[in-house]
């Protein structure tokens, strides 16, 4: 996969080289997707690096959710369940999500939060994978790969046992009485990719079930679960997809599951019959039993027209920006930040669309830069991270952002006190 | 209680008796909520009587819904879960639902939906009442009230055993080995209310935990679950919280649970210090356990802002014009409409704010009924509900409603084919 050389931009001075400067200039104009950023409503004077954390607003979600509101629930009312399309949502917007995951149109569905489909799916595992005992998570991933796990061992009173390994260590802990394995494709802090291909052959060799969290890899870098033969997957629809805060998650199962597995939360809309009201369970046909409650209407429309702005694209090329843009971060950085350490993989092809860096104090670096109108997130307990979302980040504000970076190390502003009082930041 | 005595409105014939209409008139002036119309947004030329499926808009969640997109999504980003206050919305929404609940301010989490808040409270209270093997539910009851407890069964491989039994016989059938009680306070069908007091002391004495699901009671009556000694409960904030399509729900733990109970769904949203990214769950203290993904902030602020609507209303103002327009449609209904055949308690008291009339042809009569702009809905498998939301029916919507029920009754319009075709209606 060709990425930036960085070396075509001439020096990695931040002085202003006109050289250096032409050549990023260059770079944005020779971008294919850069008719793309105009999508999105950025603010004025902002360098967004937080794209893997919140997407940003699209213009299409902005008026779809206005008409939803204003037009389909005040004007049709409870009548838009139909007129409107929202009972077909969770379905139609797994379908529009399907080819950027590398699953069929009918083993994606959109469903309440990332951790609840982790539960689901881990459950739906298991009880496929039955006699077996072992729930197998990486130490260190997301919080909730980690804790889901915890919760199914509680609820089984212990008949399913969690696992957490180091990274390095998963492939040769999946054993025989491996039930279940959760990974993250894109690491949500290192950004580091695991091998999907290689590490669900294992499992699969081994006997065991796997369950791809694809939080910080979806409209990102390119995901095939089909060829992979992945059996679950889930992930966030308000990263690098733009769904909004708290957008509804996705969750996949192929085909070859569809038949057999059930969902641990058998609500009523994922019944067959929904509006038959029935006395008992009969779980929908395929992918769309992973429906548990009423669909949460405002979200799924948002993150549906945020989708349309991926319509078409290449994810190849959104793959190939995103990694360029961090390469030159990288760069840029490694050359004149030296107090800041890479906690990514350097080589583009192990990597997702965000960066981090390491400091002890990168709490407060992280608000000052933000305070100079460079976002991107601190991750406890010494992470800066700085996502490139493909679609509306340049190569300008890269060069920008390493620029503002620079002069925050160099200047100490950062050691102010006021950067060190703590906040939550999601 | 003082619910309309139906009377005074002199005769309950629809033939536009002048006497009845200005006693109808004089009823909507009189209102103490009347001023409460003018929150909503209402299409002109419809009676809507489903706000016990899906609540009309307000105007301030239409107002508030636009700024979340465009001003906090758009221009704050990440930014805004601090700086809009993203991440307290769970607890402050629960905060500002508990007063209509009868709980403590520390008492109610909105999350998830009411199916996945089930699953929570089920494991919960089971998980309190270790060594007992039998979750009780209604048969009859929504779906996926009698769906989750099914779920649990699965999950635990039959450790928990799912029982439900006739409505009559729920008191009854309460004994030593059960370990949770699941019902609904207002029954979605019939709008019978359950006494919540009377078997909340029955599941206590018998030693069972109970879980009330208070999807058609909140907004609509009165409810005291701390009087009652109420252990878990749940609800939906589409219905008369008006919190729009799917809106998140509500889940309730008592105070003298919240030390011990667990959430079988550890996400990491309930944990102690999410933003600490620890690689093991430690539960947040209280209620806030019962979080578990990133919250869904599109609905959640339109349900902050629809539950501001209700900031300051009387409960009992509410549940006495709502159990006084559905007396005023009953009457009216029984008079004039005889192959309707009521569904609901007569008595106001043992009734939620909702109506079901029986006809074996209900599908047909309600699709024409639409079509004349009186919208209610149906339950298979002949069921017709007529909600009341109190704060935006009027007296007036009753007496057309039942002209145009009547109408369509006697002119047999009901009868075409294309009412027969069938569409999904939640």
């Amino acid at each position: 996969m060709w990425v930036l050389d960085v070396a075509s931009i001439g020096t990695l001075a931040l002085d202003g080289n006109p050289e250096t400067e032409r050549a990023i200039d260059a770079l944005d104009e020779a971008d294919p997707l850069k008719r793309l950023r105009g999508e999105f409503e950025l603010p004025a004077g902002l360098i967004y690096l937080d794209g893997n954390s919140l997407g940003a607003l699209p213009k299409r979600a902005a008026d779809r959710v206005h008409r939803v509101t204003v037009q389909e629930w005040g004007q049709e009312l409870i009548r838009a369940w139909v007129s409107a399309g929202w009972v077909d949502l969770p379905r139609s917007i797994g379908s529009k999500l399907a080819p950027l995951l590398g699953a069929g149109s009918d083993e994606v569905i959109v469903a309440d939060s990332t951790s609840v489909n982790l539960f689901k799916c881990i459950c739906a595992a298991a009880d496929i994978n039955k006699g077996r005992t072992t729930i197998l998570t990486e130490r260190g991933d997301f919080p909730s790969d980690v804790y889901m796990a915890e919760g199914v061992e509680r609820v089984t009173q212990g008949r399913l046992r969690h696992r957490a390994v180091e990274r390095e260590d998963v492939a040769t802990c999946i054993d025989g009485d491996t039930a279940v394995v959760v990974l993250s494709h894109v690491h949500y802090r290192s950004a580091r990719v695991h091998d999907m291909k290689g590490l669900t052959a294992r499992a699969r060799d081994a006997g065991a079930l796997i369950v791809w969290d694809l939080s910080h890899a979806a409209g990102a870098i390119r995901i095939d679960l089909g060829a992979a033969g992945a059996d679950f997957a889930v992930g966030c629809g308000y990263k690098y997809l733009n769904g909004g805060p708290g957008a509804p998650a996705f969750v996949f199962a192929a085909r070859r599951h569809h038949a057999t597995m059930r969902s641990p939360l058998p609500g009523w809309f994922g019944h067959m019959a929904p509006f038959s009201f029935a006395d008992s369970y009969r779980p929908a046909d395929g992918i769309a039993r992973f429906a548990c409650g009423t669909p949460a209407i405002l979200g799924m429309s948002a993150l549906d027209a945020s989708l349309d702005v991926l319509q078409g694209v290449d994810i190849g090329e959104i793959e190939r920006k995103g990694r360029s843009l961090g390469q030159l971060f990288i760069a840029l950085v490694e050359h004149n930040c030296p107090d800041l350490v890479l906690a990514s993989p350097r080589e583009a092809e192990q990597r997702g669309c965000h960066v981090a860096f390491r400091h002890a104090d990168g709490y407060a670096i992280m608000w000052a830069l933000i305070e100079r109108g460079v976002i991107g997130d601190f991750r406890d307990a010494d992470v800066l991270r700085f996502g490139f979302a493909p679609l509306y980040v340049r190569y300008r504000d890269v060069l920008e952002a390493a620029r503002v970076l620079h002069d925050v190390l160099t200047s100490g502003s950062w050691r102010e006190p006021r950067y060190r009082e703590r906040a939550a930041v999601t």
